[in-house]
């Protein structure tokens, strides 16, 4: 294997350029047999393994730096900067993580992990190198996914106006995560199909053929001289060039007998510039090149078959992501009204379903979570129900969204948020920890997360219903539907419901924590422990009512939440409780104040005591106290 | 007077064309009168004036609807539309908005304030509009600092591919707030001087004068013929047209023969289009016209000279503002690694100073708080110590990237968020009350509050030597530099200084608080209570050991912020001083669960209790208690 003796890129660089298809290769394989082990972003890191051996090929990394956008792409990377042993370790807790990490390797030069930001980093390093007097090259690699966000375009704006030495590669593979929406993702096609260089040349000849019908050869030579004219004065990448930027390609993002000698010549220039590079998603593996989208962010699989591995295991339980699918389509049949904003996710958050019933209702504005929510508001002004469904994480790039357009004009908005709480492998920069604690400052938004399938159909139910803002948190998780133990209560604003009865200890717990903290209460029932079990339902509005009652009837109370304690819904409901009746002791259960790391869902909610067995241990601690 | 008679915008269109060139002046002489005691913004509400008449002549508001930017330049609309006897009232409590509010006229289809949402908004009802199977007309107004950011751009570009049936009116001012920046901007006046068109005819010509020396007039004919081939082709807002725009423009936007009938022709059409029109900031007021940051948004004046009426009464004051941007120039004086960021607001962050004199190290990159916050995450790592001044209101927009490339990264950025708290007159939209909120729960974050001049002097050396990332908030105030109680105490991490001794009660006070809470405690002392004041300077770190003693050495413990109450710093207080003694009482003073509204700050303040006789008050309750 070539791969063995890649430690570093001066490694790579020392191999033949007519050998380094053959690293491909290896590349390839070594990718396609770990994801389907660990699970990953399998469809775009297949995608761009010519980009980045091209990369560092052409670059001397580290002192040049490379910034990936997103990161979900930079396996190849990963795998030709001394992590090619330690690759088998992807995604696991305590192995390298599936996304660019600073810790990890001096070769990452930023932990990333949300789309769009590469350019302004990248824009940043590079005022900084010239400021400081170095001279290391700054490469940005950028999807035309990234594009759609407006940050980009903000750092484009921004890049061609400083003018300064920067590479931007823009790798175009005509989708994002799903295939990309947006006038621009269509320019970028007509540049590929149809360079606009062909188009003046078509009008060019109708000119000639029309307005000049007794043509000679000397006009026929002088048109052919005037085209080469124009050539050069209408590039393809015009919209680009008027940013700024000196605009290259398109090439093929998988031919290395162009990618590098083009670098070769590019990287010495001093302007800003873009080279447009068009790849496939899943290049190398059928099953991906078929259904990148599958491939995008897969769980293990089969790699003869390509089919999930996990299929069987879980095939009597259902998602929440499924439910909220399932739930939505059902509320969208009975009300017109309804309509559903995806920003670039519509497999991710189930909305794919909508979609393919209700095309005309549904909306998928590409990377832009901020557009997506003031177009939500928009469209709640002019008497529609909008759902908005975002993962907690990215939701993040909305907040002033949420407050100015949402919450200040008190419009009736759904927000499903989405992989809320540990998501597991994908890590630190993915973690939705922090949206129960931004979303409670904001005044007038109601804030619920259903302890199970059942009743996020409910709250769903109940959001879509109400002519104020409503968030809906929920995990990436499944359940059995058999198991769940919804029978009687309905939705109520603020208004909780008790599933176990106790009276050593109150325990109020939200959302995911329900199921968990019932199990606690089980095993604390052995112990002679009875606690008093609360699926509280509302983060926001509480029912104060009933808070009161508790702070007189318990000494000791506590809350368990899947999100930061910082700001969360313990703290304010240790507020509440410590109002009421001073003497209340309350402990807070959730997540410290810190970033989490990447491992299995359930790995990471055990190690931070978010499982059964942790929170009895807390409860016990706690009671003795 | 005609104003007298227009109550509606259907008044308004009784009036013969050639009559509006005397409403606009008519609606000037009343912007002028009232900002000049009011105080407002001045210079775009005078540039749009002309704008506005003829939306309200040719649509059919409020049946069709107008969203307005930013909102600031709105203040014809306000008067055209019932509200020019109450315009008297601008900005004052109790009082009309200076901004676009729905709930003051049927004819605010949003209540604005924050830039670049309106394309989104707009392209949110056009999309009901049609779902709904209704015809209104939407018409966004937009400014040419409204393109720099990037929510503006996410909304273009899906709106070129929705195909909606919408109308842009972008008003080009070459400047934003102050001039504007990016290549976007340099794009627009390029248009503006010297079509694109232009270049291709210049590039005809240079090739029949080289190319064809012998021509003959047939030929040059021919050429003629082509170059309106040509002119149809490359449109003049081609970067527009590639977006899914039809272009219309530039048209000169104080001229009403040309716009009235360029919009009649034009409102009747149905697909996404952009009229580009060019104004003057401040037309018609000499003052404003010479000086149009100035009176961007202006206190109030005196109309002959323009001179601020208030310069007198304040001179003896130096704002927080002011300290920043003296105690940044010496700081960079010292080290040459110190560079300044804003977004749109050199002027009104202090900035300005540091550009005067470090022009290399200063960075304006428009109104985009998100590439600020990222762009300033790459310079960090480039090795530089990037300031990034923004207005708390505004940073929201920036709270993903302050997660994710700063926190995460612990990157060395320091935040110095100015308007934190009470803003006063400009209201809802722009009161910077989440700030402590949104920081305290991202891990890593060190975020402090000066409580006079001296110690932002002070925070601000501190911050800047730091390897972390830094928050420093300080309000719109002034104070007079000579009553500054500072003396000794230097800043230590997370460390408090204890301002006044007293057994009876402590209070811990942030930032602004702190004087407030001094006075109080004056107030308090004549009536026998003995308050402990603590000048708390971080609202994170929190000083634990600190916490711990105070727990056991009182009873009754207050604290006082300038923001908002939930998930701000006297919950994080709270919280930690009932982990360390469970009987101890906390008061919590801030600002309720609410949007607040404009009126004068001290006013406001006083209205919620955050002056010193509402402290003295709420303590005295508290103690009885």
């Amino acid at each position: 294997m070539l791969l063995d003796n890649i430690k570093h890129p001066r490694d790579l660089k020392k191999i033949p350029a007519s050998d380094l298809p053959l690293v491909a290769h290896e590349i390839r394989q070594k990718i396609i047999e770990v994801v389907s082990k660990s699970g990953g972003h399998l469809a775009s890191s297949l995608g761009a393994v010519e980009i980045i051996i091209a990369l560092h090929y052409c670059l001397n990394t580290p002192e040049d730096k490379i910034i990936w956008d997103v990161g979900h792409q930079a396996y190849a990377h990963k795998i030709l900067t001394g992590r090619y042993h330690a690759f088998d370790s992807l995604r696991q807790f305590g192995g390298i993580s599936g996304f660019p990490t600073a810790s990890e390797s001096e070769f990452d030069t930023f932990t990333s992990g949300h789309a769009s930001t590469a350019v302004s980093l990248g824009l940043g390093l590079a005022t900084a190198r010239d400021l400081e007097n170095r001279k290391e090259k700054i490469v940005a690699v950028i999807g035309d996914g990234s594009l759609t966000g407006g940050l980009c375009f903000e750092a484009l704006n921004n890049a061609g106006h400083l003018k300064k030495d920067i590479i931007i590669i823009l790798n175009s593979n005509e989708m994002s995560i799903s295939p990309s929406v947006g006038s621009l993702t269509t320019y970028l096609n007509k540049i590929i199909s149809q360079p606009i260089y062909n188009r003046f040349r078509q009008a060019l000849q109708n000119f000639i053929k029309h307005r000049i019908p007794h043509v000679g050869t000397r006009m026929l030579k002088l048109a052919a001289k005037f085209e080469e004219v124009l050539k050069g004065l209408i590039v393809p990448g015009i919209f680009f060039e008027e940013l700024g930027f000196r605009y290259f390609g398109p090439l093929d993002g998988h031919n290395l007998e162009v990618l590098i000698p083009t670098l070769r010549n590019i990287i010495p220039l001093k302007e800003p510039r873009l080279i447009h590079v068009i790849t496939q998603k899943g290049k190398g593996y059928p099953p991906a090149e078929q259904n990148a989208e599958k491939f995008h962010s897969a769980a293990n699989f089969d790699i003869v078959t390509g089919k999930s591995k996990d299929a069987a295991a879980f095939k009597k339980t259902t998602s929440y992501t499924e439910t909220f699918s399932s739930t939505l389509l059902d509320l969208a049949r009975e009300n017109p009204k309804i309509v559903a904003i995806t920003a670039a996710m519509p497999e991710g958050t189930g909305l794919d379903i909508f979609r393919d019933n209700f095309p005309d209702r549904f909306f998928d504005v590409g990377i832009a979570e901020g557009h997506a929510v003031c177009f939500a508001a928009g469209l709640a002004k002019g008497g529609l129900r909008p759902v908005v469904a975002i993962y907690s994480t990215f939701l993040q790039r909305a907040f002033d969204q949420i407050i100015e357009e949402i919450a200040l004009q008190k419009l009736p908005v759904v927000l499903a948020i989405d992989r809320a709480g540990i998501v597991g492998e994908d890590g630190m920069t993915h973690q939705g920890i922090f949206d129960i604690a931004y979303l409670l400052q904001i005044p007038d938004m109601v804030i619920m997360a259903p302890s199970d399938l059942k009743e996020l159909s409910w709250m769903l139910e109940f959001a879509v219903k109400q002519d104020f803002p409503c968030a809906i948190r929920y995990p990436k998780d499944k359940l059995v539907p058999e198991q769940l133990q919804h029978e009687i209560n309905k939705i109520q604003l603020g208004k909780t419901e008790t599933l176990k009865s106790g009276k050593d200890v109150a325990i109020l717990a939200l959302g995911s924590m329900v199921k968990v903290t019932l199990e606690a209460a089980e095993e604390l029932r052995h112990q002679g422990i009875e606690a008093r079990v609360v699926n509280c339902r509302f983060a926001k509005p509480l029912d104060e009512a009933f808070l009161k009652d508790l702070s007189q009837e318990f000494k000791k109370i506590i809350t368990a939440e899947e999100g930061i304690i910082e700001g969360g819904f313990g703290m304010q409901v240790s507020e509440k409780l410590h109002q009421f009746n001073n003497s209340v002791q309350v402990k807070i259960i959730g997540l410290p104040d810190e970033f989490i790391t990447h491992g299995k869902r359930s790995l990471l909610l055990s190690n931070y005591g978010l499982d059964s067995p942790g929170v009895a241990r807390q409860v016990k601690d706690f009671i003795k106290r």
